[in-house]
């Protein structure tokens, strides 16, 4: 312990550079098939084109009657019927026309549609089953309310692009096209492990000395929030044959590991010598200037045929949720092939004057629209790194500058950049 | 067929008084008990009060020496040493410190913590396992670097109210002050059917004058999307006892059901019927005043002790998709105790010139910031209601007003309400 180090060995990087080590170190995974009902959120591997035309057939837009429009308005037979799901119906000629509901095929020698609200009944049978006959109440333009076979969509039509993400109106989307299987590139799994002596389990009782681990937990609610696997790796000892044994296993299970805690300067923040002495990792960084999570630490380590992933993130359990949001869910996105992996940045207006620090600073707001046309930020109380309470309703985090010569503090109404990090 | 009503009879309710309506019969569901690794995105039926102090004990902020601030700069003696974790350490004197790492407990006679960074190593042991002194660069302040016990939270603090959404920062700390069960009030179940004789479902071949069901996998995606539970009851073929025998299993499996299609006025539209004759459901409105989503229809249907509530969403994949945004999630979301089960609401400039319909309208836009500090909305395209790829990367729906006598278009650059409906 004498002959450690009085000042950190690493060098203090910026955040930008910190940021742009991550994603260059963060590869596309794999390519999977997968059914559509499992593809929420995925990202497509490959373009997609439509199976089958939509619609297939010339549809109906309404309920009513398809006529043929250059018989204008007056008198009519109804010849048959055309409802949707039914297959090809008979043909209508001069003079007559087919009931027809909304969806159904047009019936061959119709050019358009006329609404149920536009006719009048003038003949029935007796039991007033079947109408007879109909008043065209409109003159109808061709191809009024039919829509044209691969209006929307064209069989062989690109529908979707590679690297688009899927939401339900896409499945939607590949579902009505008739493509139910899919490539997608495959997601991260993540092992999550909690390190300190001082940790206690949540379930457990508190011992003396000790804090409940409360990291492990959220940071495997912020996976599951993005839908992304984890495995829960549970709390390392800050001894090295723990911290090698867990790490082993975590690597055995995961593409990433996800650490909270021993990176800092104290006697038993092991971490970095286990990852990179025991475990033989790459370390790209050890310190950021940034506030909160100058302790952020990020390395490699070589696998079979790619790069394990390992964020060390300090232990401070506001510290690590806003690393998790700035380093390890833009890289978890990216390994899964999403264009966009960048957190979303918006602008918003201060609603109190902020000090500034001399390290670059994330601060946590809510952002809050009213009926401005920027949101404001309201602070969530006192920002020390330990308190949790300010990442609780914490939608945004605000980008704050460092503390220079000519500008020490942000007013009140003042424009800052906000990082979106919940939901609105 | 031939008495059939040539003009709809329901009345064409406003859009917000439709809203209003659904609101007013979606009632908060039952409390129940759950291990916070449940928790995710469900509301709280209770305020949590911490049951152990964050921290617990004095806490060291840094890796350094607790010392006595009056003892000033210079050499110091280091008597023991208090490392995170560890129980009670030996008390400091005057003159000496004792070795303290983040998170430890500070010693009984320290008032300040020295970080490691401002002293110098005087002597050590011959081996240099253990300092024997160490120099003091600095002047402490009494209390600098330590967290006093309870500085974040107090032990018996309120620290949730009932009504907080919980999300990972909140699960945390739930986690750190011991809390792991809670009472939340339950999620609904919502039964998701399709109608109509013309869909194929997109697992098999598509047959003659049909189409692919894609509503059905789209709305439980959505649901999936925010974590409600959902059941498949299919697709129910338009025939009145096929539509009773699904919608009466859907009622002993659900909450809430969500169909889509049957809702016009054609022959086929048999769900309005199904619904008040068969299954006594009392309708509420069966046509709001909307672009897309004219033929949405809302029900309840009384229950053991509560009312179940069905929406009878149009068969168009877009209006049925709005519509789930607009009615459904709200909905779901007063059931599930959400005190803002509201969408979100912010402004956006428009990138085109927009025609105004006769009804209120919503379009799918896409919001982009860029630089500015009101986001643009981008059109996702030709806005026919049945055309998915509209809803396709659609983050948001601008609400734009019904055309007026002083009105008809929106220009680009005006200001409009745009709902949040995606990922930002
Ligand atoms: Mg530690
Ligand atoms: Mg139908």
């Amino acid at each position: 312990v004498a002959k450690r180090p009085r000042k950190s060995q690493y060098p203090l990087i910026n955040f930008d550079e910190a940021v742009r080590t991550v994603m260059e170190h963060s590869k596309c995974l794999p390519v999977e098939t997968i059914p559509i009902e499992d593809s929420l959120g995925r990202i497509l591997s490959e373009d997609i084109t439509a199976k089958v035309s939509i619609p297939p057939f010339r549809a109906s837009i309404k309920d009513g009657y398809a006529v043929l429009s250059s018989d204008g308005p007056g008198p009519r037979r109804v010849v048959s019927s055309s409802t949707a799901g039914q297959s090809e119906p008979a043909p209508v000629r001069s003079g007559s026309v087919v009931r027809i509901t909304t969806g159904a095929m047009v019936p061959t020698g119709a050019d358009a549609v006329v609404q149920v609200e536009d006719t009048e009944l003038l003949a029935a049978t007796e039991e007033g089953a079947e109408e007879l006959e109909v008043k065209i109440l409109t003159s109808a333009k061709a191809g009024q309310d039919i829509r044209p076979a691969g209006s929307d969509v064209m069989k062989g039509d690109t529908i979707l692009k590679k690297g688009t993400r899927l939401g339900p109106s896409e499945i939607g989307l590949l579902a009505s096209v008739g493509v139910t299987q899919i490539n997608v590139y495959r997601v991260p799994t993540v092992a999550v492990l909690s390190t300190g002596n001082e940790l206690s389990d949540p379930h457990g009782t508190l011992r003396e000395g000790h804090i409940f681990d409360s990291n492990r937990i959220m940071l495997m609610m912020a996976l599951k929030e993005h839908r992304i696997p984890f495995v829960d790796m549970g709390i390392a000892i800050d001894n090295t044959d723990d911290l090698h044994k867990k790490l082993s296993d975590a690597l055995s299970k995961a593409d990433v590991i996800v650490t909270s805690g021993g990176v800092s300067m104290g006697e038993k923040d092991l971490l970095k010598y286990c990852l990179t002495v025991q475990l033989k990792a790459k370390l790209h960084f050890g310190r950021v200037l940034l506030k909160p999570g100058k302790p952020t630490t990020f390395a490699t380590i070589p696998s079979s045929n790619t790069e394990k992933l390992v964020f060390a993130l300090p232990g401070n359990p506001v510290s690590s949720m806003v690393c998790f949001n700035l380093f390890v869910l833009p890289a978890l996105r990216k390994l899964m092939g999403d264009p966009s992996p960048s957190p979303t940045k918006i602008k918003a207006k201060l609603t109190a004057d902020i000090r500034l620090d001399s390290r670059p600073e994330f601060q946590r707001v809510q952002l809050v629209w009213g009926d401005s046309q920027i949101p404001q930020a309201f602070t969530t109380g006192k920002q020390i790194s330990c308190r949790l309470l300010s990442m609780c309703q914490a939608n945004a985090l605000v980008q704050l500058p460092p503390r220079s010569e000519e500008v020490s503090i942000l007013r009140t109404d003042d424009v800052v950049d906000a990082i979106l990090i919940g939901r609105l």
